[in-house]
């Protein structure tokens, strides 16, 4: 066998970036957010990056798989599936059951089968781009190429506290319109997204008034995360219905989504009721969606994304993309899976220009809002490792406090008697 | 851009190949039938191989798309469903329409778009191959790679008449029972499939049941291409429910097959009913069929297979492999894709060992009735010129007779006034 196709190692570091007081349905983003950095190093010393969730029983699973990998071959990522069951046989995955909703990543119930398929993704896109650079193709071409050489993407609009970052507070309509002036003017992003769930539905009906009023007839998307109940969700449909591209998780579960979307025109999307491809048939049948954002952490990486795309396809369902806070790895992997999908009809979400830190150089540049779609080798990223050791040095200094993302914590060191609401 | 991944020049080059006179519910197989061989050759000097169907209306489509591939880059697979489309569109598609049943195929109604499908799938297969030549990787690699190292097939038993091969007259249980143990002893085959539809009812009944008593407890399959009523479809399931692994097309259309499957235990299989990805939704929700046979010629290649898998896979329907009559090319592409399948747990159909000319070397070698999964670059397949030349002078010197499949004429050679039958 080529020993350059071989894992000869891999690499886990876990980090701690800065990230700004977003407000959502859970609380606040913390100033340092988890991510883990997966480096698979080949037999022939490349090197490729994969990124994901950095909580603690991510690097649980993530530190089995990398045991189990070196000897593997590059190529082989279908079975990186069983691989990473195997080792999960001996994982105590504690913090991970079949009942509670995860917190960190608004993604709906957390089950042992998402945490496992969040980290696959990630070792799934580092062999990828070790691949790639083995062979100098981009990873796109070892998806069967892209169908375009632009990705688009929609500016993320938050509510937020004003913090050490340089946005200042977002509290009502005036500050969601100034926020999406700033990214329209920085990133030329076309069509904007703001995150509800945060105030009453009065305030975020009025936030998006308002940016139609701005930004006439650009795309307009308001998720509150489930925090709605069936007549609310229809009477801001109502309210909305006009300048809403789509309307993304108003409530939770499939069956109130199906009985919203039974009343309404307004399309629905979600990255809430349907996270796993065990939950597309009830989903579809329902009718509870029209657009299902596709994530390669969430569905196991890039080859399963294309899965998923297939699937909507053949089911007349939209297809969007959804974004948790991330680096440049992950963003270089999403623009080079997102090139690859032929009915990729919407603007993908990123949370990326809220990163001010990153461990990958240079930094995307957005043109109207788009990304080019590289065709360096791999992913077409290099990993900065004085960003990297910086960033890890902070999670190692830490005392527990950011390990794991907890926006309710966070909220609550301000707010001790807060509690998720719902309208 | 490299130019060793750039197509330089696509050769189309269409075969006669001798067929055994092999019985089916549209009449018996010519004594020649026509395929067609794609070679796409690269900058770098590198040549691929794809194989489909060889009649006329394949050919016309193939030489506009063989046209349209020089310059394109063989990673770009994705773009070919594009590019074939543009190229369609200047297409006399004379033959194909949107009602009639392909007599060729027996592939359910035949398309335009599955004209189109069937001739991107040889082009897919020929990129792919040229790229993991010229890579030094299986196709496999290139799909994610293999997560088993042998493909199951299983025997193909037809009633057949006397021909110029070596096999001698099968139109009896007797007959097919011979058949088989020949199946047996020379490849080891496990898994049986009877192609019915030709004789009443009662006489492949009892074919299958002289194969249970032959071979206890193998795997049977019985495929009359939907030539039954839906009373027949069950009789023939309630006699043989205790020996079939699954019914394959009984009777003809979704609504039977759903008929049917909401009266029987027995599974009941489709070539027919789900042919394309816009077939599967009313056909799964119908719950039509429990098991899906994949063909990448139909479903436009071996990405698209997979994709069709990712589908059955989330809807919990099985999935297994069909054939039609082809060369070693095809094998190689059908045990590539058979490979990076989780979900195949049917042995695969293949009418190879009807065959006795080939256009590649060696000829594959089944041990207990499979085939090792090649590492070997591209597809593991060499081409033999001499053996290609030979068939396509037969082609060339064909007076028209055989160069569109047509078994209900070949059949009323003998037999002037034959009609299908159903039962
Ligand atoms: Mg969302
Ligand atoms: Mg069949």
């Amino acid at each position: 066998m080529d020993t350059k196709l071989i894992v000869d190692e891999v690499r886990l570091t876990p980090i701690l970036i800065s990230d700004p007081p977003l407000l959502n349905t859970q609380g606040v983003h913390q100033p340092y957010t988890p991510r883990l950095v997966v480096e698979v190093v080949t037999g022939g010393g490349v090197s490729g990056l994969g990124e994901t969730y950095g909580d603690g029983v991510y690097l649980d699973t993530a530190r089995r798989l990398a045991e189990a990998l070196p000897g593997c071959l590059i190529t082989d990522v279908n079975a990186l599936f069983g691989l990473a069951a195997q080792a999960a046989d001996t994982v105590d995955t504690v913090g991970a059951d079949d009942s509670g909703v995860d917190a960190s990543g608004l993604r709906g119930v957390r089950t042992a089968d998402k945490l496992r398929l969040s980290v696959v993704s990630a070792f799934e896109t580092a062999c990828l781009d070790a691949l790639g650079r083995t062979l100098g193709l981009p990873v796109h071409a070892l998806l069967g190429g892209k169908v375009r050489d632009e990705v688009e993407y929609s500016a993320y609009l938050f509510h937020k506290w004003a913090g050490t970052d340089d946005w200042g507070a977002a509290l009502d309509p005036a500050g969601i319109v100034a926020q999406a002036r700033r990214f329209d003017r920085e990133y030329g992003f076309r069509s904007f997204k703001l995150k509800g769930g945060v105030f009453e539905p009065e305030r975020e009906i009025a936030a998006i008034r308002a940016l139609a009023d701005a930004f006439p007839g650009r795309p307009l998307r308001l998720d509150p995360n489930g925090a709605w109940s069936v007549e609310t969700s229809l009477a801001v449909a109502r309210e909305l219905g006009d300048v809403l591209e789509y309307l993304e998780d108003p409530a939770s579960g499939t069956a109130a989504m199906a009985e919203i979307a039974a009343r309404t025109d307004v399309p629905l999307a979600t990255n809430m009721c349907v996270t796993t491809f065990e939950e597309i048939p009830e989903a579809f049948a329902a009718g509870a969606v029209r657009i299902v954002l596709c994530d390669h952490h969430y569905w196991g990486g890039l080859h399963r994304t294309r899965e998923l795309a297939a699937l909507c396809r053949t089911y007349g369902v939209g297809l969007s993309m959804h974004s948790n806070t991330h680096l440049g790895i992950s963003l270089a992997a999403m623009t080079q899976v997102a090139a690859t999908l032929p009915g990729l009809r919407h603007a993908c979400d990123t949370h990326y220009p809220w990163q001010t830190e990153d461990v990958v150089t240079p930094r995307p540049v957005f043109r109207a809002g788009r990304l080019a779609v590289s065709d360096a080798p791999g992913l077409g990223v290099e990993l900065d490792r004085g960003a990297l050791a910086a960033l890890h040095r902070r999670w190692l200094d830490d005392d527990g406090t950011f390990r794991n993302r907890d926006d309710t914590a966070a909220i609550r060191t301000t707010h001790p008697t807060w509690t998720p609401r719902h309208w």
